[in-house]
């Protein structure tokens, strides 16, 4: 499958960014790059994978489809500063890990006409050009959140675009993508935090752990930057799902500090049967 | 090292009993066997892994080691049953997972000058005779328990016994094993437990985690009869540590609720400092 466009904007030339612009070079497609951080876009030219600065003197000749690999906290100024390429595009994408807030951002700039929003599950623990690859999105899951305004050929192009680059698209809402992260995603990184924390307070080292202690903490290590960012943005959903494991471990508290060995043994079993239940109709996320 | 014994009597022919047994034959011990179960005693005899069922025939020639490889909840029934080989032992001890209750129990039953509790970690998710093995206990941490009334030499013993088998010993008592255990490894169990609960009442299935998801719930997949019986031998550290989780998980909460970002990236940031150092002194347990 061809990547839908001759011209593709990069903006933000980070682990995501950078590897989707390694990908569409590598399929012949011209890739306008940008990225604050001049020495990252400077290598990114050099490596030959960004062919021209993303800049107005590209403006007679538009790159089709523009991505955001900003954080959310800078797709609005990246809106505004690149609104000339923006209004120009068939398509302008992002890659944030919610959906909900960049979609407002897209309202507000008036892009939802061309704006898919896109979260790719192609993540790993690094980040920055250096960490970018060819191929990260090889059967990745793409989620794909378009708005009740949005074009059908934006949409159309945008499962296109990430077909091309060997990703899976499966089409949501913002909403309903941001409320499945928030559980699958988003929770299990914060109960980690609070665990890393009382560990932390109370003296125990991680290296005291054992294995399942060192898998149960592994998702402490994130990046602080990433995580804040992501608990602002979707503080609705990632707050309820939070209660509902303050209420859970509140309760089975309760049945340990009461010495009720059933009560105990009820939890053990809805985890140890939640744990063993695998239907093949899920979905997998990051 | 040689195995400070030539009888030895495992009762309990599960996982860790099993595996003691297997390695006590290979170095020519005899290994007097007993499990309630017939069909695995029998197993372990046709193995040629267990010489002869421990029975009062025995009591001519007893063992001079008595290992009880049975959950806390049966130490007693067990000391009394098999009283006459344990009064007659230079060394009584165990495997199990906490080592206050057991050590209360040799105490009631006036064993305690020859008993050292003993906790090799050298577990995993299977159980029973089948999942037992020669050499599990090469290179494991074993943590040995011995009380102010146990002889000098029962303690020797114990060590140079599960040195002979690979394992490192390391004593500390009761008291601080079980106070150590509650938070590296009791307190993960029930942290995933109480996570695997909370996404189960939400029907979010695990197939929809991703790596750092799994990760943290892996853990709730684990035996509930066997952590139904740790939550109540250890009830008063654990009870204590769920608590200081619940403490941490209300104040990210709370910080995520608030869109305070500076609170939320503070606990972000304690979690991935807590993450990343790996004090050389600090002890590994499971």
């Amino acid at each position: 499958m061809n990547v839908p466009a001759d011209r593709v904007a990069i903006i933000g030339l980070g682990m995501i960014g950078g590897s989707l612009a390694r990908d569409l070079s590598e399929r012949g497609v011209q890739v306008l790059g940008f990225d604050q951080d001049v020495e990252t876009l400077a290598a990114a030219c050099r490596a030959g994978v960004v062919s021209r600065v993303l800049d107005e003197d590209a403006a007679n000749d538009p790159p089709e489809i523009v991505v955001l690999a900003v954080p959310v906290t800078a797709a609005a100024a990246v809106m505004r500063r690149f609104g000339w390429a923006c209004r120009q595009a068939a398509l302008v994408t992002d890659v944030g890990s919610t959906k909900v807030a960049v979609q407002v951002i897209a309202e507000q700039e008036g892009l939802m006409r061309t704006f898919v929003g896109a979260h790719p599950l192609a993540g790993d623990h690094r980040s920055g050009w250096p960490a970018s690859r060819a191929g990260r999105f090889a059967a990745a899951r793409v989620y794909l959140c378009a708005g009740e305004a949005t074009d059908r050929s934006a949409i159309a192009r945008a499962a296109s675009f990430w077909s091309a680059l060997g990703a899976v698209p499966e089409f949501t809402s913002a909403q309903v993508h941001d409320n499945l992260l928030a559980w699958s995603s988003h929770l299990p990184q914060f109960v980690s935090c609070a665990l890393a924390t009382a560990l932390c307070e109370a003296g125990v080292h991680r290296s005291a752990l054992g294995p399942g202690g060192r898998d149960a903490t592994r998702l402490a290590g994130s990046s602080p930057d990433v995580w804040t960012a992501i608990a602002e943005e979707n503080q609705v959903p990632l707050t309820r799902a939070l209660e509902a494991v303050e209420a859970s471990l509140r309760a089975i508290r309760a049945a340990v500090q009461a010495r009720d060995s059933e009560g105990v043994r009820a939890y053990l079993e809805i985890s140890q049967q939640w744990f063993e239940a695998a239907p093949s109709d899920s979905k997998s996320s990051n």
